[in-house]
């Protein structure tokens, strides 16, 4: 049986949806995991199937981050939740300086869930761990009965390594530093939301949705001292910026006509009456450095795949405390303020 | 406001229940994780509210495990799905002899669910970590509209540090082990099933829901040489046995009559037609020992609290290789195999 360029295998043939059996500690349950999984993860610490993973991990700090996947639906332009939950927490952990290593996977299915979805899904998120270079470690596979889930919920729990020397976060970030931001933002938020709307831009519009732990790399490794590091997903830029200023006690500028937005997702939010500045990311990071290692920074960015698109947006200040000021594209002067809520509802 | 003795914060006050935008990365969300996270979870590594957070580890091996909870009732006899989610995955680290630190922690709230729920399964969830000793070191919360969940699902993945020279796992088991269970079985399951059926038992049979890293210490320290531990949740001790002697490719021989059962634990299993070998255990772990460090482990085990009903119920031989045969309470032979599903849905 081939479903979607899936074949099925034998055993799981009698089965072709997600059953409540799937999730019991039975035979439905080891054949999901020994037919569908395993072979798609393939990672020596899966192989025998005990209750944790062994790692090996070198002395010192380690980072550490969760996050669950909800996104609807489940493919979108440019991606879909299984490469989301493996990119979202490598850039969780690569944001602390680390290097991710070892991820856990854990599936809260829907009763009736195509298994060849599943498997698409799967394979997916094996592609972007190997891209990632991080290993696929253990997992969790649970079925929820029909009208109690979307299809597929994903949570990814990730760890790295945080090299000597490296401290990286929101505190150390200080007047004088500037943001700069790795590429076009609001790309993810809007693929998405054209899909759900209706809108027809599938084919301009595509999520941004990256690992990059890579880019982090180069950036440490050319000597860039990174104050901090955040990839603005839900909330979008406006939103990682406040977070920046308040936790480091520090004002904001941001010069709205350098933050970099694509002409077809720039189109869409006009039409839809969303600003893109908070507007969800997937594959793009904002840096705060000194000033005077902006030139390289952006320099090191830009030479790498996932940077191309730098600029830098804005600069911190002694100033307006806790705050993010922006100037528009039209020359004014306004408060970027935390929103409320979420303008998408599950975006990631 | 005072809702279940919890009372909401000033800021929470305007949403009793929740709504899509707590799951955003804006105003609400924030107010969630300020007045409601961090002052239950009160760990150091929350605090700033980074990506990921930032851990100490000792070189060597750590042990890796996640588990996501979606059991249904919520709040069940003798314990909650915060206490299950955080004793379920301390346990599967202790599996590995390793003693669990830490714990990520992430919720997919369904939209609706009211915050004094919440509120009670956060406070439930760290009074288990402190019991524990393990710290809840970073978190995620996504809110899916109303249809799309079921309350609250859990997901934990926890990180423990395996000692030197300690090496346990299924591939050490041989014949002439033997395999104890710290107490009475089939506890938790019923517990769910009494209540979801109605039955009325609910005074007497509670979950066993409790975390094992302090008895998994006990059996270190005292020197016995563990060749394996599993926690029997779902499927039961049938199904761990039959893992273990496929990953072992030995046979096991399990005298049934030796194996502790609650007498009204007995009763319910026998009014709904289950069978207690097949019932999940949240609180229970089976110990594979070389028969000469019987005694000295069931001493130990009985020493503490959470083993004083430890038995002697099964033999590992050289014969059926991969397969669990047992003598029933009446005396007669039967082989013990896998399930297909599960019994019971949503156990944990």
């Amino acid at each position: 049986m081939t479903i979607d360029g899936w074949t099925c295998p034998m055993p799981l043939r009698d089965q072709p949806n997600v059953v409540l059996g799937h999730g019991g500690g039975g035979k439905l349950g080891n054949e999901l995991i020994r037919h569908l999984f395993l072979p798609a993860f393939d990672d020596v610490h899966l192989q025998d199937l005990a209750d944790a993973a062994t790692l090996e991990v070198p002395a010192g700090r380690v980072a550490m981050s969760t996050d669950s996947f909800v996104v609807r639906p489940l493919f979108f332009p440019g991606g879909d939740i299984g490469e989301l939950a493996v990119n979202g927490t490598v850039n969780d952990v690569a944001m602390r300086g680390a290097a991710p290593r070892y991820l856990s996977v854990a599936f809260i299915l829907e009763e009736g869930l195509p298994l060849a979805t599943l498997a698409r899904i799967v394979a997916s998120m094996a592609e972007a761990a190997k891209r990632a270079g991080v290993g696929l470690v253990t997992g969790d596979t649970k079925v929820v009965d029909k009208g109690h889930g979307d299809g597929v919920y994903i949570n990814t729990t990730g760890i790295g390594v945080i090299p000597d020397g490296i401290d990286i976060g929101p505190a150390r970030v200080r007047p004088g530093d500037v943001a700069i931001v790795s590429g076009t933002i609001a790309d993810h938020g809007m693929a998405i939301m054209s899909v759900r709307e209706g809108l027809g831009f599938e084919s301009d519009i595509v999520s941004d949705t990256a690992a990059l732990n890579g880019l982090v790399s180069e950036l440490l490794n050319a000597g860039i001292d990174v104050h901090a590091l955040r990839d603005p997903t839900r909330g979008g830029v406006a939103s990682t910026l406040n977070e920046i200023a308040s936790a480091s006690d520090t004002g904001i500028v941001v010069d709205e006509r350098t933050v970099p937005v694509r002409r077809p997702v720039a189109s869409a939010c006009e039409m839809l009456g969303m600003d893109p500045m908070y507007v969800a990311n997937e594959g793009k990071l904002i840096a705060f450095v000194p000033a005077d290692q902006a030139e390289a920074a952006l320099a090191t960015m830009r030479a790498h795949p996932l940077g191309e698109g730098a600029a830098l947006i804005a600069e911190v200040v002694d100033d307006h405390r806790g705050m993010v000021v922006g100037t528009t594209p039209l020359g004014a002067t306004r408060v970027i303020d935390t929103q409320v809520g979420e303008q998408l509802p599950r975006i990631c």
